[in-house]
């Protein structure tokens, strides 16, 4: 959004989450702007890292890079366990939307999942291949799962501090999980996914968790214990939700691409979704991952009005 | 390997590819020191794109570069149909490693899928999000499908020179498929990719298509009517082949970056695809995508040697 784009000339992306009143400011811009029916802090999945005791620059145009990444087990030994007060800033931008939107209206905290925070501070950024990461797992175990915990340790009260400030959900974002294989999932990432799930789960709020790219094996995302399933563009919403049949509630599925399209186009896309969970409770629309800065804002206010409109078809005979 | 990199120091890969001696001799490299069943070409994807009239280049560290990129039907138009004896050095390549290989040595032969060129002319290059692909692909139809069916008319020959060079099959590889929904892929991809397998079978050769990213759409990779099924590392390859039950033949699913684990951990995961597999006739072992640079030789060598000494475990009662 344009009001966005304006603050970010006089404010690093760092300095607008750790600053709550511009936090807050920024959260709420697209509210009434769009008409959707809850909001998402804004924040970063890497702001545990400066805590850590890792370097976090994002460099224009390039995203985030660490410039002390972890190597070694001594550098998984060095990172810093969480200290009281730690990242407080994200709980207290929750609590001035809060104020502002009233008790009613839900917001939504979120934390960065282990494996995807893990490749973040080894490749020391994004990554296409994840050659250090895997590297480290396959050939370390004891640092990997080292590493792993101290993630869980340092996230779990984040999210706490979240669900103070009174996020009514947190969502957990394992944006980078699709680079694995379901057996290395299933070895190296899930216990420690599901450990920080069931820890969030003790301040009693919801979690949602989402991981990008690994509709393949939804059944194991499933395993994470969590409340609500992110599902990506990249599977029917059906097939996906009937894989993890017990689960109560999903949410995403739109490819946020589609939000280039024509409106026609974009509305077959939105309609095919409703279709396919036929009023099915427990749906929460959502696109299937992050929007692009070029996507029109209009379309997406176009998008919400096609939900709000949209009227089952007739059951077929 | 450490012979093709001396190679590269004095040839950029387009000569390598244009000069059959030399591609000959890159697909020789690593026949004897890996003891592999089969050959592939030493060839690139994006080999049409100068006879269509696109300027490419191989930018080192950043891959390929059009300079020219397709953005308006009036680009698609401009596209050069093909002309009799472009792109012959494959065969050309092709011809010369049957005659050192012998008669009963398979060497493959492969081209781009339509999808994945197309994104890489509109693109420019390669990309994250394929924003400029979807937009045209959305907004304007026509354009689409005239880009989509130009690019079959070009693969086709060329695929059929590979064929007439002594290919025993052609691979049809659909690089950036995963970046679609199934629903974008039926619509605007499969009729294509469908239309170019078919020609390329008039060939009589088998067509092993593989798709990156897609597993969790395989039943409509499966639609293209190809005669093997590709698939990459992030489904469990029984659970792949069960979902497209017709399929004679499936190859690929080892993670590429497995190849830097410990061979343990490699061996392992060998074995797994191995027993899901349960002695199926119609399986070819293969990596689940490229192999990157810094792989070691040897973990390939001992992949190799652990399917020759494979054995299968006994049924479980």
């Amino acid at each position: 959004m344009s009001e966005y784009r304006e603050l970010r000339k006089s404010h690093s992306i760092l300095e607008l989450c750790k600053t709550p009143r511009l936090a807050a400011e920024v959260t709420l811009q697209p509210l009434e702007a769009l008409g959707v029916d809850a909001a998402i802090i804004f924040a970063d999945l890497l702001l545990p890292f400066e805590p850590m005791g890792l370097h976090l620059e994002f460099v224009a145009g390039d995203g985030p890079k660490i410039h002390n990444p972890v190597s070694s087990p001594e550098d998984v030994a060095r990172l810093r366990a969480p200290q009281q007060g730690d990242l407080g800033y994200v709980g207290e931008a929750i609590s001035l939307v809060k104020k502002s939107v009233g008790p009613d209206f839900p917001v939504i905290g979120f934390v960065g999942a282990p494996f995807t925070l893990a490749s973040y501070m080894i490749e020391g950024g994004s990554s296409r291949h994840y050659a250090k990461t895997k590297s480290l797992m396959y050939s370390d175990p004891a640092a990997w799962q080292a590493l792993m915990e101290r993630i869980v340790q340092t996230v779990t009260p984040f999210a706490a501090s979240q669900a103070a400030g009174g996020a009514s959900a947190i969502q957990v974002f394992d944006s980078w999980v699709g680079a694995l294989s379901p057996a290395d999932y299933e070895t190296y990432v899930l216990p420690y996914t599901r450990m920080l799930v069931r820890q969030i789960q003790t301040t009693t709020l919801p979690v949602i968790y989402f991981g990008t790219g690994a509709s393949s094996f939804m059944p194991l995302l499933d395993q994470t214990g969590c409340d609500v399933l992110g599902v990506d563009w990249r599977i029917p919403i059906d097939q996906a939700w009937e894989s993890v049949q017990h689960r109560p509630a999903v949410q995403g599925n739109l490819d946020p691409l589609t939000l280039l399209a024509p409106l026609p186009v974009l509305k077959q896309r939105v309609e095919d979704i409703l279709d396919r969970i036929g009023g099915r409770p427990g749906h929460i629309f959502n696109l299937g991952h992050g929007i692009i800065p070029q996507t029109p804002v209009d379309n997406v206010k176009a998008v919400v009005q096609m939900i709000r409109d949209y009227e089952p078809k007739p059951a077929q005979q």
